[in-house]
């Protein structure tokens, strides 16, 4: 971040920021944020692919102001950049005359990025702690939130040096007058864009969801001794009723009429994913049963329709079949709408046809051709952090490849940052394809060529929203 | 066994034998059979009552037999009977003049009473070890079976002081032309008895059996952002399966019309037990799932029609839903029917409104009218063996409660030490009502009056097969 020519601090949650001043440093800021943690067995782009996009976007964007103010020659940017050693990149702070400081007057508007410290809530169960801090949305009850040995969050964070008082975490949080628009730059995690033949999506919405736990009492029973008319297994129950749901939901290929509210409903999705039976035996009856069911849908009426559903299914089955059902909600979220003028800038720039640095240098007399190593942009194993930071020359070359003309809008079905923003500020988000739509996963993959377009796409962003008009 | 009358010994695998001899050593003999293991946490009936049910049946017809040859006077029975220890039954042994050894005198045909020491394989993981030996058919191949810790079947009887050696085994066995039937009352284990309101059933058949396991391969994903069209769900198809698979077999109440032979097949059922989901984390589509299932009937023609359409539902489920599936075989064994005219005499003789020792007391000339304790046949505590051998006038005036004026014929979804016999001789089984169709459980329960039905019913059969004609 300091490297990017930006002032660095962390705050009480641990959250690490930085911030590329404007000339009024009153002005309402565009924050741009993402997270650092990661589940367990993750994959190394789910978060950090956001921040370091964000830190590289920000570069280029400070980049192009020294340029376009003459602070720094187009040789002496090339100079600089040979003097780097190789696999390090050009430090913006030791380039500028006076150092970072400067950067607050190339600036229309402040550009805020911000390392988020818990997303996943892997350890204390409690998801956007760090974003929460910054949006002013934690309780701050999650402080006392303990992890499998006990220890709470705010143990943790005086162990590690944070200072989790009440005075502290309230100097962490930005109010609504202080920003402009968050934005989150991530991995889409799914198949959708992969599926599409595009690299970039801008999100419309962040689906609303619902976990429930389906329990089913019977009578367990020797499988050869009790009768078919005789028997009350809840297993037999549990599959009925999971086949209902997915028809509800359009799945599975039926050719069952479905409720016409939610066919036309793209982005409503029902999963059961784990499932319990007692005892267990091939040659027993089951006597009990349960099963998770996660609906999601930016549709929060549609959502809640597939429940209401489901649940007066459930009664008919139970009843049919001498059976004992409950349904226990576990958890509840509502969908949150990004703003759609900035979902619309997201998209436009995302469909920006010209790569970052040949446009940055092409502006400024350069031609950008000092050529890239061969086979740089398919070096995945270099990892993200390189590619994106790598913006002397390498990653130039790569971005003529790849379908940019339209960028699709999306619906997100996982849950981000980005939505404890959307009641605070305008929010965007900008998903970025992966192999395979897998995350959580070592195998989880973003084609270098795919960060690159994620940064410039950020990066013109930034330039429409926060650069001053051309002199 | 001794009490009873009959001269008893151990053989090579742990059964333990007894013999009522007749006249003609070399007379086929009537084989009365169950097994005196069971299960972990079973109950107390499973085996054990078939055991003892064929020790006072046998000791009945022998008591009847000496009263009927004048060799014991009444007077003299129940003098013995009033000199017994409260709570000990009468030993028949010291009541003959000349021992055991005259029971020989007493029947037209052999009667054999065998414990059989390994029915339920829940060591070895090989059911009907002491059965098979006796009918001929142990391969000895089960003989090096180990248990959870590596011993064999043959280490474990070496070690508990048998001989495992094949002219043992062999001296163990019974040939087809020293036998005339094999008759085994069981309890039922099931609720059918104890819905009809009967007490007793005569059983038609063995089901047969196939056990398979259904493994289902599709591609695991986040719950959130795998749209329904894209997704490959295997859990989805299993629970479709499982729906198909409940409406072959008739069961689940649905309205839909099923396969006409299969239809009519009372005896035939069908159960998934056991499930595996991977991962099996709520917000996870699962990648991967295998369930089990269990299809018994008295037909093996249904029963491979089930299995055979039930692939190939799966084939087009998975073909549709873009999954790998497998339908593993993993165990089978073919209907065995009991032989017509041994049902029949069965049937007859648990309709035979008499009780056992009234009737033995009357045909003498004694009115059995020594009362019974209050509550004698409701104090289920006291245990079947107490029950069962209490011949001296306990259970007698327990007996003219319930429904004996039919007794219906069954077939047993379970398997039983009669499946071995039933290729070896004429086979027959009765069997016995329990509380709520439960067994495999500490909870199973079978009435007093219930036992002593059966054993009476036991003793009707044998009057009828084994003792002379009256002189």
């Amino acid at each position: 971040m300091a490297a990017a020519g930006m002032r660095t601090w962390t705050d009480s949650l641990a959250n690490v920021h930085s911030l590329a001043a404007a000339a009024d440093p009153a002005a309402p800021r565009i924050l741009i944020g993402s997270h650092y943690d990661t589940v367990h067995d993750g994959g190394k782009y789910d978060g950090a692919l956001g921040i370091i996009a964000g830190i590289a976007a920000v570069k280029a964007l400070l980049l192009e102001a020294v340029l376009a103010k003459g602070i720094v020659s187009v040789a002496e940017l090339e100079q600089a950049a040979a003097a780097t050693t190789a696999g390090q990149s050009l430090n913006l702070s030791q380039l500028l005359p006076a150092g970072s400081a400067n950067a607050q007057h190339l600036l229309a508007t402040p550009v805020h990025v911000v390392a988020f410290s818990d997303e996943e809530g892997v350890r204390f169960q409690s998801t956007f702690l760090g974003s929460r801090a910054v949006a002013g949305s934690l309780d701050t009850g999650m402080l006392e939130a303990a992890d499998a040995d006990g220890m709470t969050v705010r143990q943790a964070l005086e162990q590690a040096g944070f200072d989790p008082s009440p005075a502290a975490l309230s100097s962490a949080m930005l109010r609504p007058e202080q920003l402009q628009a968050y934005v989150e730059v991530h991995l889409e995690q799914g198949p959708v864009l992969e599926a599409a033949g595009q690299r970039l999506g801008a999100v419309a919405a962040i689906a609303g969801q619902s976990r429930l736990l389906v329990e089913i009492v019977g009578e367990q029973g020797h499988a050869g001794t009790v009768p078919m008319r005789s028997r009350r297994d809840p297993l037999a129950a549990a599959a009925e009723l999971m086949g209902q749901l997915e028809r509800l939901c359009n799945g599975g290929g039926h050719p069952q009429p479905t409720n016409p509210e939610l066919a036309s409903d793209d982005s409503l999705v029902c999963t059961v994913g784990a499932m319990s039976i007692w005892p267990g035996a091939s040659n027993v009856i089951p006597g009990a049963t349960n099963f998770t069911i996660d609906v999601r849908s930016r549709w929060d009426d549609n959502r809640k329709r597939v429940i209401q559903q489901l649940e007066s299914s459930m009664q008919a089955v139970c009843k049919r079949r001498g059976l004992r059902c409950h349904l226990h909600p576990k958890n509840e979220a509502a969908a949150v709408e990004a703003n759609p003028g900035v979902v619309q800038r997201l998209a436009e720039a995302a469909a920006e046809p010209e790569p970052l640095l040949q446009r940055l240098l092409a502006r400024h007399g350069a031609d950008g051709s000092k050529p890239a190593p061969a086979g740089a942009c398919a070096a995945g194993s270099a990892g993200a952090s390189r590619e994106l930071a790598a913006e002397g020359s390498a990653s130039g070359s790569c971005s003529s490849s790849g379908s940019l003309n339209v960028a699709p809008v999306l619906v997100s079905g996982a849950g981000h940052d980005a939505m404890v923003f959307a009641g605070v500020t305008r929010m965007g988000m900008l998903f970025v394809r992966c192999r395979g739509g897998i995350s959580h996963s070592p195998q989880e993959h973003v084609a270098p060529d795919d960060v690159a377009a994620a940064t410039a796409a950020l990066y013109h962003y930034l330039r429409r929203e926060a650069l001053p008009p051309a002199s």
